[in-house]
């Protein structure tokens, strides 16, 4: 069975990510270039450092919050979040 | 500062893989789509499981080992692994 692997990218090729779906769920490995982004979400978004750091302003939140690798943060849906990046990070995202 | 990711792709597209360099060194993330493959590597790879699971016979082993979310595998340099990918799944790559 040939299952093809949809790549997206965003903030003009700054950020990439492969789609995947298994037992966890529905989810997206990515790659986010030095820089700074601002995420909106459609579901809920379990995100979790898989190497580097992401520093991250929560919705409702007024404190920027480093995360590292094998953190994880949780975003709800229809929010809107922004991500510092200082150095190139992996992320796995798990949408629910 | 703009820095192109990049994105490769093997087996007939059903291994996806973006790199990233960060303090952590040399790395890709990426998915295996389910099927078999048959890597080779250059350098030492530290293959850690990011979501899913990877069934592997590593160098010099008769046995397959299966290797969950978490868990990590070392395999050194000109060496060729196999791997059995039972359900789609994401996986870090770090090279030294």
């Amino acid at each position: 069975m040939s299952t093809a692997l949809t790549v997206n990218s965003y903030f003009n090729d700054q950020v990439k990510s492969i789609a995947l779906e298994n037992a966890e769920g529905t989810s997206t490995v990515g790659v986010m270039a030095v820089g700074e982004y601002e995420f909106g979400t459609s579901q809920r978004e379990y995100m979790t450092v898989v190497s580097g750091s992401l520093t991250v302003k929560l919705p409702l939140e007024n404190e920027w919050k480093t995360f590292i690798k094998g953190d994880l943060f949780i975003v709800e849906a229809n929010q809107v979040f922004q991500v510092k990046v200082t150095e190139t990070t992996a992320y796995l995202c798990r949408y629910e």
